[in-house]
């Protein structure tokens, strides 16, 4: 498997990073993200096709919201939450609260 | 002027939110607007055409970020800080940190 493309976090914007959250599915990937430290693609719950899927993860990691890493035929991700909270302070959590807001109004 | 459609910010999306901020010019303008309390469309400083930036203001306001009211001839625009603050706390002021931090590093 080839390397994986990261940009690093002092060249990742702010418009990306907001489009990239800006959509239901990746929303609950990071959700998801959010609980564990690293865990495989294949054990994100999404109601999406495994292709579509893998085009959110693509997403989520050009615009410098996770990590992506291969282990064996396993690819393994995390959030980049440390870097990404020094970036832009704040912002990622109170996209999380957002999240759970939402869900509460939901159920 | 017909008026204008804002929707309930109980019905306000976190994907459409962070959509409509998901472009450097709509937060340009939503920058703007938080320095002020109220201010004409037309006075908005962006560096796109009349037509390019009735469109932002039309996503702001579907999207639950921004209230427009007619005064005569003229638009006034604000932001829906204080909903958006109860709706979702703290998101909208992160992410005008945000926009701040990535002025400095263009700077």
């Amino acid at each position: 498997m080839r390397s994986l493309h990261h940009p690093h976090i002092e060249e990742v914007a702010l418009p990306d990073v907001l489009h990239a959250l800006s959509d239901p599915v990746r929303l609950q990937i990071v959700r998801e993200l959010a609980d564990h430290s690293e865990q495989p693609c294949s054990a994100v719950e999404a109601s999406v096709s495994k292709s579509t899927l893998s085009h959110h993860f693509k997403v989520l990691r050009e615009a410098g919201i996770t990590h992506t890493r291969a282990n064996g035929t396993h690819r393994l991700v995390s959030l980049r939450s440390e870097e990404l909270e020094r970036r832009f302070p704040g912002l990622l959590a109170s996209v999380l609260d957002a999240t759970r807001t939402e869900s509460e109004h939901a159920a």
